[in-house]
This record gives structure tokens, C-alpha cells and sequence, in this order.
């Protein structure tokens, strides 16, 4: 299961077989099950999340009372809340098993260890951040030019398989719609 | 003007003054004018600005043909499209100095090259890209929680020297309304 994430370590740095065995002792795994919060609003944001089966939401409750999903991470996805990470203060979301999941995590003090060990690992990350970075900017742009309803049109044609996988009223969840206006849409997109 | 740039390094990683030397042969400097674009869409986003002294935005022409401004970078921040300089394809954005500027800058090419030969500087951008991914989330948390004319209630509040600084016609840019719109909001903000 740990060669999901070695082979995403190579993906971006070089690590021999004999540091990955010391790599991976900086990390801690757990199956979550479904619907189980590994994180949840006014907890200090201890831990890094990575995927290595199943998908995780990250949702926080606003000021109507509902929860507004802000991003999903399938497999070899890194999630928390990282501004409250890096300073290890409360935070503000729930971080969510969607299905069954089994999740490799670091706390922010092993992190930190890690990377003065092992400074290839700087690499790693600071590539998987690069990418995060880019794609919450493509995020930015989209969420002012897209209406919600172009956003989930779009959703469904460039990633069918994740419209699939996540269920409806999760969907509508991340995109501030009720579960019945996303049925609405739904049905006009079918005709 | 180039200490401003160690200064900024040593927030996060130790470079000796003989390292500095020679990892600032990988950049240049030069001066913008007021409203001189650094990036233009259709171009390939060749360059990762850092601002030394002024101020750059980054904004792209919406299908409604208006200027939608998506970041500032002040003293000290980095600026580029992410996506298309890792990827060296044409951007769909603009990076435009408001006031006379000096900007430090290097090519994708040069910044592998310098993370090559000086891994301590991947130390150095894993931070940059850890803080702005962080900042991009709590930005995308604001887009889902407030409206705009909160978000600039908001913004007088938490940063009025940002908000003086900056021409209204730009701030109601950032927000997306018309400049006729933002001094309506802005009257109703004195009264």
C-alpha cells in the first residue's frame, strides 16, 4: 500500500529503496471509514493527509447552517487545512471520509524532523505545493467566470468519473446548491 | 535592492553571503513603469516575478470584455500564472505594474537550474508555495462566505493601507463590480 506513495515521491524527487524505509517512519497509516471525520471545526490542525485509497472532503459550516464542501482529495491527494497546519492553531473545517479510506498522515512536528533529515523531501513537497498552488489559482479564476451552473457542466464533461463517484447532494454541497436545485439541473443537462 | 531578496530567503532557509552570490547570477532585475505590462495572454509565461519595490496585478479580459483582476503582489511576493510557466504554454493572463516597480525575475529554465545546484533553495520556494497555497484556500473560503461588498468591508478593515494604496478603478476590478458601483458601496461605508 506505502508503493502508492513512494511511487508518488518519484513522481517529483529521487529516493532509494533504503531511504524510503526511513521516510516512511516519520508517517502514521488509518482506514477510515465512511463519513468519519479526521478533522473537525475548533480541533488544532494537527496532521497532513494523504490518499492512498478512497476520497476525503474538506467542508466547513457557514453562517446558514449548512456545510459548504471547499475541495475533495482522491487517491494521492495531500489535504488539511494549511494555514491552520503550519501554525498549529484551531480550525475552521472538517476533513471527511467519503468512502472507506485508507490514509497515510504526518503531524507538523514530524514533517518539519522530515525534511531537515531528508532534505530530497523538500523537493517533494515543495513540488506537491507548486501544483497545489496552480491549481487553486485555476480555481480562483474559474469560480469568477464560471456561473455554478456552467462550473457543474463543465465538472461533468471534463471529469465524468468524479461526478460519478461523488454522491449528488456532496456535489451540490461543494458547489452551494440545494440537493433539489442540483436535481433541477440535472434534468435540464439530461434533455 | 537586492538585500530585500536575501532578507526574504533567510525568513526560511540559511544561505551564506558566498551562496547569495551566486544564486542571484540566476535572476535579473528590471524597472517597470506605471502600467507596463511584464505579461501579456497569448504569451508563453516565461517569468516568476518577485517584487523588490511597487506593486503588480495579474488579471485577465472576462467574456464581458472587462479587465478581472485576480491578485496583487505587493514588496516581497511573488507573482506569475503558475500553471502555464511550470508547464511554458501560453497564459491567459496579464501581469501589469500599477506603480513604478522594480521586479527580480527568472525563467523556469534558470529556477530548475538554481534548485539543481543550490537545493537549499528548495527549501526557500517550498515555503512560498506552502504560504500561497494556504492564502489561496483561505481566499477560496472567502469567495464561498462573503459577498463582495463584505468582502470589501472586509478588506477596509483588515487592510486599509492595501486598500489606499491601490486606485478604486483596480479595487472594483479585484471584486468584479463596475468603479460606479464601488463609490456607491464606498458612500454607504462613511455614512
Amino acid at each position: 500500500m506505502l508503493n502508492i506513495f513512494k511511487k508518488h515521491i518519484e513522481k517529483f524527487a529521487q529516493v532509494s529503496d533504503a531511504e524510503f524505509e526511513e521516510i516512511k517512519k516519520y508517517f502514521d497509516t488509518k482506514r477510515a471509514t465512511k463519513k468519519e471525520n479526521l478533522l473537525e471545526a475548533g480541533q488544532i490542525c494537527r496532521h497532513h493527509y494523504f490518499v492512498l485509497t478512497g476520497l476525503l472532503r474538506k467542508f466547513y459550516i457557514n453562517e446558514k447552517g449548512n456545510e459548504q464542501t471547499t475541495e475533495f482529495a482522491i487517491e494521492t491527494w495531500w489535504l488539511t487545512d494549511n494555514f491552520a497546519y503550519e501554525r498549529q492553531v484551531p480550525t475552521e473545517f472538517y476533513i471527511q471520509a467519503i468512502e472507506q479510506s485508507t490514509i497515510l498522515y504526518i503531524s507538523q512536528d514530524n514533517q518539519e524532523k522530515l525534511l531537515r533529515a531528508f532534505p530530497i523531501m523538500e523537493r517533494y513537497f515543495r513540488f506537491v505545493y507548486q501544483r497545489a498552488y496552480a491549481a487553486a489559482q485555476k480555481r480562483i479564476k474559474f469560480l469568477f467566470s464560471f456561473s455554478k451552473e456552467e462550473f457543474y457542466f463543465q465538472a461533468v464533461k471534463n471529469h465524468p468519473e468524479f461526478v460519478q463517484r461523488v454522491p449528488q447532494y456532496l456535489i451540490a454541497s461543494y458547489l452551494g446548491f440545494t440537493p433539489e436545485y442540483l436535481s433541477e439541473i440535472r434534468k435540464r443537462l439530461i434533455s
